[in-house]
């Protein structure tokens, strides 16, 4: 579909070095900078020719919180208005996580910055490698199976739309509390039973697995002195989540914290991922 | 969860009269009028107590077109202005699909009118009822089995989110077509293959059953002209639906336009959906 | 795979019209005999030509029960032994539950006779017809959705297998009755509820749907009084099936008999997995 | 359904500590012997009163291979002869993989010997178990999700149609290649690919996964010099396996050796799998 383009991919985890085998393999023309710690990645020393490129690829998130690349896999630590200065104005950017500082560097510049964290495809993307990792978890702590395990998914936004048929399908029986009547009736006819949120605590100890996707203060004190011995609680929400962690090591609950997992449990396919959000971008403007 | 309350179930079809059926189940007092012709109802000659009703509900629609109560099962002939002027102010009417003219009545006679067909969670609700009216459509039609048909359903909204994991889960194989990026990453997500809209008679060829949910010209003489001999057309998109009937007929080929599948196929279970809504109604307005 | 070989395709119905028709596709040279009232085969007026297929194909059933050929789309009324004195000794003859009076006929003329209907794989593929069909059926006559259903299947054998995780994926609850701790073990893994058939009328009256498999006097007078009012009851055993007719009947019990579905809801597809099994047994035998 | 029962477990590992604890749960009298480093377990320092027990449940594997009882949770060695001369002539003995000698001592015993291992509903409970261990294991090792990751499954028994169904659920495309037609109809009806194992080498070459589950060299130089760089080799039959690990090492292919899932990633729910066999064993008797 795309002609062959040159892209320049830089710093960045597994997540980026996959994405850059992946242009690779398409039969693009990839650079690296700033992934000197990967093999096989033709990994160059300066950014001077970026300013070539089609496409310049930031990571995800693109930047340390400090005004520099995030670079896990490089010694280099190279502040993003650096990178910026060497492109040319119109230049496609695309990055992940754009905070504001970027987004001003963008406009500093004058190059067309695009955040493909921010789109919708993306982020149903995520889902399924997040619900992967989360069945992996699961798998990992618990001492019984999935098939026939009772589990409670919280929230049926995207992640517990992922994450509850593959448990369903596993033969775990996976109920959903949600606020909404609307995602109510979603996984009801997705074949999960369904019920609010009120009143969670008097239903919680029944359930080997609780998995929370509610970024809001829902686990408290109460709801896990309510759970069954031996339950599991995976939290899923980005930080804090949802869980009290305090009142949660007083009482000895297992429960585990699970953040970015596509990046660390699936970093080739998250990298795909991103590959094919940023075709959609080109796409779009007809880059 | 409800205390008792007392129903008034007015006019319409078998979802109407299923729905009567239902909240008397449930422990309510259960009145009905206009559905003399459904055997074991309690059903009133007149609107006399209807005032005393803690909710009134009319049929799916409400009207018949002509500002009078739709009401099949019935001889009554009854203005919805005149059912309106037998209720108090602030009385609680739910009502399937309340036009404008209803809308004004309400406003008139001061009653607190609610669209049940209006809620997202009726819609989820339908989708499924809607997904197997078509499956059972499909199965009739087809001298073949669903079970490795080739599939493509065209739109990915609600109905083909309900539709194509029950097609896959039957064995078809399942393609979507759709316009976002977005609604192709939920289908992946869901196992089916996912392409765009363009260039869509270039692969209609290989298809045994074509489900249509957009409600848009999409299936022209062009794409018509390009289907396998035998393939089915199926039509779930509202009037005037997605097919160019004429050039249908023209071609020979099979098309179906099937509308208001719910109330067609499984009026019970429309009608305990209407039950579902107009209870979460009731919560919401603490009637 | 199989080079070009040369087919005569001799009675039967829609299956086996279809049969031809897929083999034609398939680059094989067909004749047709005793089917002159299907459009568009290649029918003979005579056998003449017979001797020189490489595989004869009889239909399913293959006699008509008086030792004459099964041919309802033809006027022809041909006794199964003048079909093969017109072949060689040692010619392949495919027939459907060839009975001992035509294997008599067969080690007269000296042809080599096989029973596709035997085969284990094609009642493996026959389950899955089946299943769809039944589906078909239950769709049809109930006027609830599958979707929350309350489902019991009798009996977990092939066709059980085929049909109970196909109403789960369909959303319905779905529980199976089975005497052997094996099978009931086999369904908990598929995520199905199982029991065994003892004290099977203590729990029948919470079911919407029964579906019956095994082939032995299971729902009698007891059973079915105790069903749920407006309950189905599908019997897909072989005749007599598992139902006491009789007494539901007297007890107005709506039950329906399906018989031979494959054939009947999907002619097309019953005639591919006949195809598929005359090529096994051409494989196996080198022809 | 039973009566309380008196039982008696004996060794093993944390499976039988499990399934002790399952017993008290449902309400029978609990003994164990040879288990002291599991907390909360009624644990005697003698068998004095084990022929008291309506069951005494040894473990899987019962013996340690040199003819004293498997007990990697005690300091106890203890030989199965001097463990079967505490009991009385009759008396019921549920043992997992009893091997001849444990025979012959239970007839000069005279003990009722049973085992539990090679009940058809405990290998089909095992193999859900083992499905969701294999599952586990690849979402550990590949750095790709499973959900559309391209899986080949060598042999299509029990375990075969536990996992294959469980990974298309998890949006993986799976084939199954196995010899048996039967086999390969069942596959298909549960909506996989199926192919057979002639020219494997021939196709090997597009898949990220392969799970073997036949007991027979199948994965050789030849096959496993075609693999995609970077596959998995997942090998879940018993010992020596499908894989010639030899060449595997030379090549550098990742091929992991999964052997006892079961008891390795759901000892709990193996326990219990055990527990329902005994029980089931005991209906059988009459104990």
């Amino acid at each position: 579909m795309l002609r062959t383009k040159n892209f320049w991919v830089i710093g960045g985890d597994r997540r980026q070095a996959a994405l850059a085998g992946l242009l690779a393999e398409d039969g693009h023309g990839v650079h690296t900078f700033a992934l000197e710690q990967v093999q096989g990645l033709n990994c160059q020393q300066t950014l001077d020719g970026a300013r070539l490129a089609h496409c310049v690829i930031l990571p995800l998130p693109a930047g340390d919180g400090q005004g520099r690349l995030n670079a896990p896999l490089s010694a280099v630590r190279c502040p993003l208005g650096e990178i910026l200065s060497m492109l040319r104005p119109g230049q496609l950017v695309c990055a992940g996580m754009a905070d504001e500082g970027l987004r001003a560097l963008a406009r500093e510049h004058g190059v067309t910055l695009r955040d493909y964290f921010a789109r919708e495809e993306l982020a149903a993307r995520n889902a399924v490698a997040t619900a992967e990792g989360a069945i992996q978890i699961a798998l990992e702590e618990l001492p019984i199976t999935l098939h026939e395990a009772r589990v409670l998914v919280l929230g049926f936004g995207r992640l517990g739309q992922a994450l509850s048929p593959r448990l369903r399908a596993l033969g775990a029986r996976v109920w959903v509390a949600a606020r909404s009547y609307h995602q109510r009736a979603l996984a009801q006819g997705m074949g999960l039973e369904a019920d609010g949120l009120a009143d969670l605590r008097d239903w919680l100890c029944s359930f080997d697995l609780l998995v929370n996707t509610v970024p809001a203060p829902i686990l408290g004190l109460e709801e896990l002195s309510a759970l069954k011995e031996g339950a599991l609680v995976l939290d899923l929400a980005s930080r804090p989540g949802g869980v009290d962690w305090e009142s949660a090591r007083a009482l000895g609950v297992r429960a585990v914290h699970a953040l970015s997992l596509p990046g660390k449990t699936a970093p080739v396919t998250a990298g795909r991922y991103i590959q094919e959000t940023v075709y959609h971008i080109m796409e779009e403007l007809g880059v």
